[in-house]
């Protein structure tokens, strides 16, 4: 037996472990077309369109911190936590369930998650994840999904908190290129 | 009369022209949904699958300098002088017209357009674009004008040419959310 002191064993009574495992395989991972099978099928996006390939591609890179474009359980959870939170957001603007938002909704979503970012910076970001003047979910999703992940590769550089990293051309594209 | 000396005026007899200005109307611009209806209707892709939204969204906002989310004629014309590029190095690569090409038939490309990345971050973008272990046109093109994008922002802003930049937070997510 593989020694396993002090590790957390998967919780076996997580629903959402069955859909994983079930996708999973042998190798306990799954990539994005795995992902994006494992939250349909769990039926995450309820009403709503599920997610496209895209963004699960997205999802896979923001906690791909080894590069292998594989996601574990772990990795799979914290994701759901945050995938939850983004989604009970989204449902607060979309009182009519119509399955989309105003931008404006969309900047104070930005500003409530905790980003400051300029009027600018949210201008460009608005109208990039619009569809004929509105946000859909699954776009709602794909931006703060790449929002944290962009900001998370930028926190992780700027180890003095100066609000500026020193990028070199190489590492700007490895943290860019797959989100 | 606005004074028009030594500007180019849109070539009549450009046939994309055509397809431009039927969707563009009154204002002369196009947004990614205008764009991919445009490159959609004039055939672009040949017998491959017609780009998604999210590509056109990128090729916007690869040209996109003002953050307007739209697209002007002489943008245009950038665009497809580059998409044609794009086109014939897939082709090259794609022998059996399968529409999609082998992950080190996208490495080779990568490095014949002349970036240097490190094998770790080739890794990183082969993955994020693969769909079963294959490149299909659509994600060949998204992953080529992300990365002209990217590279492009990047050097703008490296005026010394030392491979590096200093980027503050809002101006990182300014040059990296849009794409």
């Amino acid at each position: 037996y593989p020694a396993n002191f002090g590790a957390q064993p998967p919780s076996a009574n997580d629903p959402m472990w069955g859909y994983f495992t079930a996708i999973a395989g042998q190798d306990g991972e799954i990539d994005a077309e795995e992902l994006q099978k494992c939250l349909t099928q769990s039926g995450f996006s309820g009403t709503y369109t599920p997610f496209s390939l895209e963004t699960c591609r997205i999802m896979i890179a923001m906690l791909d911190r080894d590069f292998t474009g594989k996601m574990g359980f772990n990795e799979f959870k914290e994701l759901f936590t945050a995938l939850n939170g983004w989604k009970q957001n989204f449902m607060m603007f979309d009182q009519d369930r119509s399955g989309s938002v105003e931008p404006h909704e969309m900047s104070q979503a930005i500003n409530a998650m905790g980003y400051r970012v300029s009027p600018q910076a949210l201008n460009g970001i608005i109208k990039r994840y619009s569809k004929g003047g509105r946000i859909f979910f699954d776009d709602y999703v794909a931006c703060s999904v790449k929002l944290r992940a962009l900001t998370d590769n930028f926190r992780r550089r700027d180890t003095m908190q100066q609000g500026t990293v020193n990028f070199a051309y190489d590492d700007f594209i490895l943290c860019t290129m797959a989100i």
